[in-house]
């Protein structure tokens, strides 16, 4: 991963490819397997996991991932002598099972029909506990709810977290909340997602119109005392993705945390509880029960 | 410490009074002896340190600070029964010795009389490892000049980089600092201080006039694309601070990083070589050199 980039997940987008394609693209050129560095910044033993994908019509070669620190070191022998490399795995795609979205709202006072959807994701690699992503998200949306709820909040719309199941391996919690929805006659009137970790909070992206991009940068002044600064164009998230196809012209909101460390934990064994803090964590709870108090007073659709 | 208060340095601020004079305030009221709650946000483990005062007017009474843990357990006892409380100390005040600031720098190009001092303090309380107060400043600020030396920068200015001694215990380096300089005829133009732990950069402040904060924030566009955001008036540093009394005029910068997490490791065990995340020291490195070059650059006295 490009160290160079400031956003931690531009470094990570920019070499996704080399995990998510490798195994194609090297069997095309003749291999038999396929392992890479951990896509990750630092230095470290703990190997990372993550999506990947074969073509039914390319060979499906082996494909694994080092920690880094291995990863340097075999670079290494390979650099001064001939290595003879074996790896031994025993993965199985198993049939899918059922799984759900985990639910929960507000119901809107005056227009319950209107909704305003904010969630994480559930599932998580299982390779650590899957703490920042999306524990963190999940937690951040279902505190921000119970703030508003203790604070006998009456929502205007109909305020609904969602914890969307199967984020990491196909995004059909994702999809089916969307086409589920519409299908209930719902009016979806924006989407926040929080799926970039639990550290502190920088600010939002919206995936938006100019319309909801000037209301997002209208908050700016009631967030700046809190240090929150970054209220661009950007990228809402996976989950809430799909609802772009089931209701045109909705608004999504991505929550900003700071990214710095966020890919010391992404995917690996170090993404458990301990990793998060505590302090950072509920300034993100805050935050996003801000920005969905603020469009349920303010948004117009 | 009130944990509504964003920039934890406020919050520690409004109660770093009941360290530094409870023992006199208590010994007025009687008491034979003090005993506070850690002045820290997260309620831990860890018993922190720091100054505090005696009047010689005043009975000098034994003063400690438990951890927040430990504190919260003997207040909860002390709601609901008598306790009866016995500490032993064998604190001692030795005589002073000497001790050195520690001083490298890249002679100016053009006005070597004319100086740009930046710095952190090389003195640690001796609880944990000082690593985030100061270490991380003193590498701050030893990084910025190797940066700049290995791009084989020629100043204009001459770059001094000052590892100050005694902050801790009544700023004797930073007052030598000043007059040293001072006699030897130096003309001090800017000076930059670390003194709030290697997290991730926001910006910096500064203690100075109008004239001083436009330049600051005209490098602000320069900054953006980092992330680094404050550029307000404020404080510079503890060490840096006599500087004003011996060059009128000078304006004084404070590096200023993410603080949410900074009274988890401050003046206590925990602030550990561990605590520090490799990546975030490394770019507030690069945010002090980065000022340093503009301040070179741009600077008129």
């Amino acid at each position: 991963m490009n160290e160079k980039e400031i956003i931690t997940f531009s470094a990570y987008g920019g070499c996704y490819v080399i995990r998510g394609n490798g195994a194609i693209e090297s069997a095309k050129l003749g291999a038999v397997g396929v392992i890479i560095r951990s896509l990750g910044l630092p230095v470290d033993e703990h190997p990372h996991t993550g999506s990947m994908h074969y073509e039914d019509s390319i060979q499906k070669i082996p494909a694994a991932a080092l920690a880094t620190k291995d990863a340097d070191i075999l670079s290494n022998y390979l650099k001064t002598s001939k290595v003879r490399f074996a790896y031994e795995m025993d993965c199985k795609n198993f049939p899918d099972a059922v799984s759900y979205n985990v639910i929960a709202e507000l119901t809107g006072s005056e227009k319950p029909n209107e909704i305003i959807t904010f969630g994480g994701h559930l599932d998580s690699w299982d390779t650590g506990e899957g703490a920042h992503d999306d524990g963190t998200g999940v937690i951040h949306c279902l505190e921000a709810l119970r703030i508003l709820k203790t604070l006998n909040y009456k929502p205007k719309h109909t305020l609904r977290v969602v914890f969307f199941m199967n984020e990491e391996n196909g995004n059909k919690g994702g999809q089916t909340y969307a086409t589920w929805s519409k299908s209930r006659g719902d009016i979806q009137i924006a989407a926040v997602e929080s799926d970039r970790g639990g550290f502190a909070p920088r600010g939002f992206e919206i995936d938006g119109n100019e319309k909801y991009l000037n209301l997002l940068q209208s908050f700016a002044p009631i967030f700046k005392p809190y240090d929150l600064h970054i209220f661009d164009k950007g990228y809402g998230g996976v989950d809430i993705g799909p609802l772009k196809k089931s209701f045109e012209g909705i608004p999504l909101f991505g929550f900003v945390p700071d990214s710095q460390r966020y890919f010391d934990f992404h995917h690996a064994p170090s993404d458990v509880f301990e990793s998060v803090n505590k302090r950072e964590l509920e300034l993100g709870c805050a935050a996003i029960g801000s920005l969905v108090y603020l469009l349920d007073k303010n948004i117009s659709f």
